[in-house]
């Protein structure tokens, strides 16, 4: 096996818990690895640090498989790891449906895998994960006998390994879309033609943690006025209606996705359960044109996409939080709450809070953190590895400052 | 009623939600104002922005009570202040003991209220609530109609109002501890002697938030073994046995700490549900000690008193946080958790994560964050006030880095 020696002045990293061993940290390969081979990590002193897989196209040399010493990374290897991930999940999780394996932060680099009922979606980022495709395929039939597994490595990111994008069935069969059963709730995937896997698990605790927010209106009755924006296909709104939620406003700009979230809630029987409206529109100016009608709901929820996809795009995406953030909160009753979220890793939750904080100022409004989160347990977050922190999620209680 | 005028240099705090007004911040008072008095505060240009009470014998000068112009500062102000603070926690909170009233974050600053049951325990924190007790106590009584209001305002913060501290009945009757419910679980409140108003309910979500932890050993077998450290009267205990934890062992350094543990666990009848320890040591020797011996349990929980008093003793209490978390995470299994708490409001929560990340440096030790917690919903968080997201709440799980 070939020898990563690392340099004498690198920032401790690898030692922090972070998987990746960049280009510039490496004082030299010994021995000869081929791209996607396991190497080992040691540092200027020769000593063993980590075991991970090579690829010198990508800027990330080196990524961490297992930091003890001697390990073979096999078939048995991927068998334990799938296995480990598996009952990580079924501690923390009450669903058959769930992400079962989250890359780095489940010490499988470059590899995400959703589980939906018996049907498994593989996202394979990486070289090393490339060339052992068949080692997790194996892995993933031996642990979870799934009837499907697709493969939905659509993703750009790819291409930094020197890798093409990819899509297609990998194992079994399967017929159209999958219904998944999330907080008690039936939500309809899209495996095939969805965004990302087709469904994102990581606000499932979030979804459930909008319940004492809808059961009763600003006056403390039941029921409650509640408005989904960015809907996507309708999670917030299916669990608000069996939450409670009288009234139910669900705009997106997709009208698949309305569709989608339409079907969604007639699949839960809910048809009748609240007074449904929905709307296909644009975000900004439908909130802005709900203003100038004094429109207003007990709970606002906005899940925008990630605005900011890059460092460079961070100025703009905080203007767009900012103002959607300020037109969501004048949209709330007083003392009725916003529930806010952001995917843009590239914006830190501090940067998020403050993003709010100033749309407050302007609209004049004084909040109360009622709760911050961040992405369920299937999404563990590796400490030092702050890519693996994303997801923002806030409620605040709404207040007129005069 | 007398005028504040505000500088025209300020930070626009005031504005951006924080309900202090600083010495510094203010350009003259227009009238005459006794200690206590309500004030109208206006920026430089006469615009209104806030009322509030008025104390030149504190740093703080003025602490906002209301932004609404025109509303007076009476008995039907407190009696529907008590009620909103109320409803609040009726929504949220699922027992009949809470915070009722939490400060500045309730709108009504220098006034802190915890619910028994129906007893009722007032923290009098500032001169202008002080002015105000009836008011206050009227208040409760018609809102809560409790069996007794105790005070505990035995707190030095006073001493910066001008105030002595002072404790005592102040309606009805008590006799002797009070038995309160949370999470469904029976706990022992000495309001009289023990530590601040008796009981920290601000642990509460994060208490039942161990459940999936201790539920299974990290065999992901039934049962587990549970290490709580510098455990007061044994609340994470308690919530271990109810939850299913095997083997319990309790650390306090105060006998009488762990006798009223000792005392939580019979008041549940949960004697023959697990197999208790209970130990009187520091929990810095007594760590070492175990570490010494390679005992380790499958979850370990540190919930310390505050080591940072004020902002001189933060860098001694990094010390402290750093070393109990490093001995506390080496006494965790393979693939256990560690829970790990802090109430330092002179920490904040990026200090906090970074100490952990030494301790984990240092203790060769891989963490991933499980969850990460603050205070309870009875304890909401003005946007814009530090002060109120002092409690940090983490759970990791401990992988040996070698």
């Amino acid at each position: 096996m070939a020898l990563i020696k690392l340099k004498k002045t690198r920032n401790m990293r690898l030692e922090a818990g972070n998987p990746w061993v960049f280009n510039n940290e490496i004082e030299r390969l010994e021995g000869k690895a081929n791209p996607g081979d396991i190497v080992e990590i040691q540092d200027y002193r020769g000593l063993f640090l980590a075991r991970g897989y090579y690829n010198p196209k990508s800027q990330i040399s080196v990524r961490v498989m297992t930091y003890t010493q001697g390990e073979e990374i096999d078939q048995a290897f991927f068998t334990r790891k799938v296995r480990e991930c598996y009952h990580y999940r079924s501690r923390f999780v009450d669903s058959d449906s769930f992400r079962l394996i989250y890359g780095e932060a489940d010490f499988l680099p470059g590899l995400v895998v959703d589980k939906f009922g018996d049907v498994l979606v593989v996202q394979i980022l990486s070289l090393g994960m490339e060339v052992r495709k068949d080692l997790i395929l194996n892995a993933l039939k031996e642990v979870l006998n799934p009837k499907a597994i697709y493969e939905r490595s659509d993703v750009s990111v790819r291409k930094l390994e020197g890798l093409e994008q990819r899509t297609g069935l990998l194992y079994g069969e399967l017929d159209g879309d999958v219904v998944i059963e999330e907080n008690g709730l039936k939500m309809l995937v899209d495996v095939v033609g969805g965004q990302k896997t087709g469904y994102f698990f990581d606000q499932r605790e979030n979804r459930a943690a909008i319940r004492d927010l809808v059961k009763q209106n600003v006056e403390g009755e039941p029921g409650s006025s509640v408005l989904e924006c960015f809907s996507h296909t309708g999670s917030f709104t299916v669990h608000a209606a069996a939450f409670g939620a009288r009234n139910i406003t669900t705009l997106d700009i997709s009208e698949h996705a309305i569709d989608t979230a339409i079907k969604n809630v007639e699949l839960n029987g809910f048809e009748d359960k609240a007074d449904f409206e929905f709307v296909v529109a644009d975000a900004f100016e439908q909130l802005r044109e709900w203003e100038r009608e004094k429109r207003q709901w007990d709970v606002v929820i906005l899940d925008p996409p990630a605005f900011a996809k890059n460092k460079n795009a961070v100025t703009g995406a905080l203007r767009g939080y900012k103002e959607i953030n300020l037109r969501g909160m004048k949209l709330v009753k007083e003392r009725g709450f916003l529930v806010t979220a952001s995917c843009s890793y590239h914006i830190d939750p501090d940067l998020f809070l403050e993003t709010i904080s100033e749309a407050a100022f302007d609209a004049k409004k004084v909040l109360r953190l009622v709760e911050y989160r961040s992405a369920g347990k299937d999404h563990p977050k590796l400490h030092g590895m702050d890519e693996n922190n994303y997801l923002k999620f806030a409620i605040f209680e709404v207040r007129s400052r005069r």
